[in-house]
């Protein structure tokens, strides 16, 4: 199962891709939408569709992820944030897949194994289930986070089972030393 | 030109399709999309997406106008509303369309002639401009008022000129008791 975590914004969409093979994670891809260049708000919701309709072709995943938020700092930061959540999701359930929904506390649990985390520790939890060096970008790896949430909480795969054997790595989030 | 006016929200999304013929005004059709029966919230933005690629296909608009929201009641509520514009714009750019926004105060002024309008009156004057016996819904009233704007503020049609001659209702916005 390929699963494509998204973390939308309306400057810079984060997007991950894994897939889970068996029981274990292998990291397929990851990256960020940057909407700067569009002429108007309408073209920024235009790139960010449009961006996850081509990873969407490229990878075939199976189901899409995406973070829920529950807060906002203020009404029109809000407004923007959902409009680039809704082209977002459209691009998915327009392509037939179903979307899950994760709560922030959600998607710490399932990657760090505690809700209060902080942001740098699922980063570098992220970059350790999956065998990476590096993560370019803050919102790609919060994508991958989602999707590695969506993997586990779907029941394929144990959270003690989250090894990248890909690579040689043989870790599990009760060895890192976060 | 036709321009499809849009009014978007998670629940009802309203949307009025005018055309600009010479210059008068010509009603072509309005409507609500309702998302009640879609499984979840994403289910609800892809009936909103799918209703207006369907309304697009039917009358080929060369513009869409949507109402610009400056404020909502809570960021929760600004997220749901922000992720249905989100979905209603998305509709739009991905069929080529030009996007163009405006304020609810621009729309008054350009409908009833000054921007401290009242909502009933918006809707009595976009009937009698429209020449429509009555409008079912408020969220349809409420998009084809933001297409007259469009239509006025794009120039080719004087607000002293929207008259519907179409059925003989010879009725400028200087004339209406509201």
């Amino acid at each position: 199962m390929i699963v494509l975590g998204i973390d939308p914004g309306s400057r810079i969409t984060g997007y991950g891709v894994v897939e889970n093979s068996g029981n274990r994670l292998v990291h397929i891809d990851n990256g960020a939408i940057f909407t700067d260049t569009a002429p108007d708000f309408p073209g920024r919701l235009k790139t960010i569709f449009d961006g996850l309709m081509e990873i969407i072709a490229r990878y075939h995943p199976d189901q899409v992820a995406v973070e829920n938020i529950f807060f906002a700092t203020n009404p029109q930061s809000a407004l923007k944030l959902g409009q680039a959540r809704g082209a977002a999701i459209v691009a998915a359930v327009h392509c037939g897949l179903p979307v899950a929904e994760y709560s922030a506390l959600q998607v710490k649990q399932a990657v760090v194994g505690q809700g209060r985390a902080e942001k740098g520790q699922v980063q570098k939890m992220v970059r350790a289930l999956l065998g990476l060096p590096e993560i370019a970008q803050p919102d790609a790896s919060d994508a991958l986070a989602v999707a590695i949430c969506h993997i586990n909480s779907y029941g394929l795969t144990q959270i003690s089972a989250l090894t990248s054997r890909s690579n040689k790595l043989k870790t599990s989030w009760r060895d890192i030393k976060l």
